[in-house]
């Protein structure tokens, strides 16, 4: 039986992920990883889903994060920046070393349970300002992830490649229901559409000519 | 000015590089990993090594590992299996992925706090046992932290090619007092003398013709 872990932020990229995986694999496990962000909108969203479309879902806590890495946009005090995504401005939101801390939990978690792949919503917006979001990065984690299970284990960003808005278009092809995704930085009622990542997912929606299910305060 | 950040876990091998590192290194920071071990001996071994030190010391905790990677020898409660490290029943005590997850963290805490090394205590008796304390994995490892951090942050493993006779060596060289230092898998009042852990250190300071500091229960 084949079976992945899916890290399922509870936005819009890991969520089509998960959607893959779920119609790739018999059995899907979502692994959410809490490292401190200011708001908790992100992983009840995960819950919700994860509780409908029936998936395993481990959701664990690395609250010391923000100890460890001092302070960021996401996870502290200072202001989560508005504007596009590539700007400098959003160096602020860059979390030292995310990918990998969730990658290597992840692998643990896939060789706990006997799954073959680790899968990442990774793609190519993200390569700008995250280094380790960049096709190099995944191809040395692939290879390290398959050393260290001793090859039970590999990893998978089928999206690294993509746009945001090819990502959107897979998810609309596969029937997701994006209105249970959430995608900005603030953890207000509705999404603020201001913040690089509102910015993002709009555009995304637009060049698909679809509207984005979601509420916005603008 | 050169910072170094040690994963330092309270056992011989890291508290020689933890030294290593304070004799090379302007300002040292100690990262201790609790991932469920099943006492706090060698946590504790740790924190009071750092206060007499004066080493920056961070303890965090991931205490959902046993939940995600299944029964352990080391986290869970299957037995701890006696004799030789090498043998098959050390198996037990491969904490799945655990060198990647601490290397990850500490990478994030080294990029937080502006350390251009990340130090383990890796030594060439772990290698056949567990994967990840293999070399091919530290410089694949090496190269994706250089990656992550765009550069910033480097890993060293100054003992991978070392046996632990050799750590010992080196250690007492540098004055360590390894009394304060705790090894056994067991976390009674004496150690054990009978885990594999236990076996590896007796024959690591027999070899150096000097007695182990510690009591033993036989």
């Amino acid at each position: 039986m084949s079976k992945a872990v899916v890290v399922y932020s509870g936005g819009l990229d890991s969520r089509t992920v998960l959607q893959h995986a779920i119609n790739e694999y018999d059995e899907v496990c979502a692994l959410t990883v809490y490292y401190g962000q200011r708001h908790s909108k992100e992983i009840v969203s995960a819950m919700e889903v994860c509780k409908l479309l029936g998936v395993t879902h481990k959701v664990v806590s690395l609250d010391f994060m923000q100890d460890i890495v001092g302070n960021n946009a996401l996870t502290g005090t200072i202001d989560v920046p508005e504007g596009h995504y590539e700007s400098k401005s959003m160096k602020r939101t860059v979390v030292p070393n995310r990918n990998m801390i969730m990658m290597s939990i992840a692998t643990a978690y896939a060789i706990g349970i006997s799954a073959g792949v680790v899968m990442l919503g990774v793609h190519s917006g993200d390569h700008i300002i995250y280094p380790d979001c960049r096709e190099v990065f995944f191809l040395g984690m692939k290879d390290n992830i398959e050393l260290a299970s001793e090859g039970k284990v590999t990893l998978a960003c089928p999206y690294i490649t993509y746009t945001k808005a090819d990502i959107v278009k897979e998810g609309l092809a596969m029937g997701i229901d994006y209105s249970k995704s959430w995608t900005c930085y603030n953890g207000r009622l509705k999404s603020c559409g201001k913040c690089g990542s509102c910015i993002e997912r709009l555009e995304a929606f637009e060049l698909n000519n679809v509207k984005d299910p979601l509420e916005y305060e603008v």
